[in-house]
């Protein structure tokens, strides 16, 4: 019978701190939990010694992703249940966490080296939407998701469990300043595209006239207000998704999805 | 000061009954909460007397939303605070809830007058999938979405909210047996098609060939388990979306999007 760490133990309390902003920015780390997100990080730490620094797993746990614990030498704490739910952010536990390295990049690098299709997200406050728009960004094949200042954290529990992997698939850029970062892509030659359901033309209008070709940078606003009028006046280009139903407007990860869609589409 | 009913008055006291599915079959009626599913309800109340049996507000919301109330004739009941946050389901109540007749219509008629577009969920249990996906059917143009056995309840309070109306707006069929929709549409002329990770044709090729013009009806599965194989199996076509990216799969509304957003394009 293994000792097994408990909610007290020193290394489970420092970890439990990683469930909120502050006590992540000061460990310059984040968990992922579940066997998605922790099979990803693990796949990430391959390549990159010190991505995952160690990973929490409860018997049961340990005993269901043998193969998967087994197959790599990132430290494994085996720990009681009570200590994995302190872990937790979900109403299940799955009694798998990673402790991962944050690994959000500069925002320079989208100007130094722009993706065909990156997304920033201006006040995206909802988590599960940031993650919903994350996970389709990399679906899509972008580069790179911008969180601008007010947006989620991409590494708030929920932006993570919802992303579904895609966290460690794609550059993320967190709290950049939107309105520097538009003047300075477009500088480098990015056509800035913003979602805004007043736009000047229509979705299906502008892969027409070839405005979805890339170098490309979408920006999503918030779930209630949309867009900030400077932001978006400060893109090339408006962008309305046509609807012919009685709906007022998409929900954002859907609007999100749907451009981003068209965009792949169009980058072919 | 007017006499306000409270959580105890027999008429809260019933309505409260309606944030429960038992309560709202034994009722007949469900609760639209808010702005701007009470003004959806109210307007479709004034071509059909009934569709709204009264309108509770405090005294704060009837002044907010005075116009709105003053224009219709409705029934409007004045309650406390503490009454409106029992009839709420949400966190910050907006103090307005129209009780509202259950509309929705037999099966039979996507048989008997099978619309363009409809869509038919099949094992969708969130809510804000639901009713996100409801919201994008009906943006998109849909004329009617079924709601499987097994399915989230259209009157469950958030697929209501996440609908933003669109519940008012589309035809909605409840706990319909999915099999013998898909055998009575397809004797109709219907193209039923299957949205299928693994399904063996990819969007943009159905799009080219002709397969999304109407009349078509899409099946959506489970967020976690896709589509039952035997419902895949009967359908005309499954579809993929394809995804040039790394993000395995896609959320279920964000991929019930691209669909139904390519079908409107296609039946332009």
């Amino acid at each position: 019978m293994p000792d097994l760490l408990t909610d007290r133990s020193a290394r489970v309390v420092a970890a439990r701190k990683l469930t909120r902003r502050s006590g992540r920015d000061d460990a310059g780390a984040f968990l992922a939990e579940g066997r998605q997100a922790v099979s990803e990080a693990l796949a990430q730490a391959e390549g990159e010694p010190g991505a995952v620094r160690e990973v929490f797993a409860t018997e049961a746990a340990a005993e269901a992703h043998h193969e998967l614990l087994a197959a790599t030498r990132v430290p494994v704490r085996l720990v009681d249940e009570k200590a994995a739910a302190s872990l937790s952010e979900t109403v299940t536990p799955q009694g798998l966490v990673a402790v991962c390295a944050l690994r959000d990049v500069p925002a320079q690098r989208l100007v130094t080296d722009p993706p065909q299709l990156a997304v920033a997200l201006a006040e995206l406050n909802d988590p599960g939407n940031a993650g919903t728009v994350l996970r389709t960004a990399d679906a899509c094949g972008a580069g790179a998701v911008v969180f601008g200042a007010g947006s989620a954290d991409p590494y708030n529990g929920k932006v993570v469990r919802s992303s579904a992997g895609s966290l460690f698939h794609v550059d993320v850029v967190r709290s950049a300043p939107l309105p520097a970062l538009i003047a300075g892509v477009q500088a480098a030659g990015v056509r800035v595209l913003a979602a805004d359901g007043g736009g000047e033309i229509a979705l299906d209008a502008a892969a027409g006239d070839g405005l979805l070709a890339g170098p490309v940078l979408w920006l999503f606003g918030n779930e209630a207000r949309g867009l900030d009028p400077a932001l978006a006046a400060a893109a090339d280009v408006r962008v309305r998704i046509p609807m012919r139903g009685r709906a007022e407007s998409l929900n954002l990860s859907v609007a999100a999805a749907i451009c981003l869609y068209a965009t792949q589409l169009a980058q072919g």
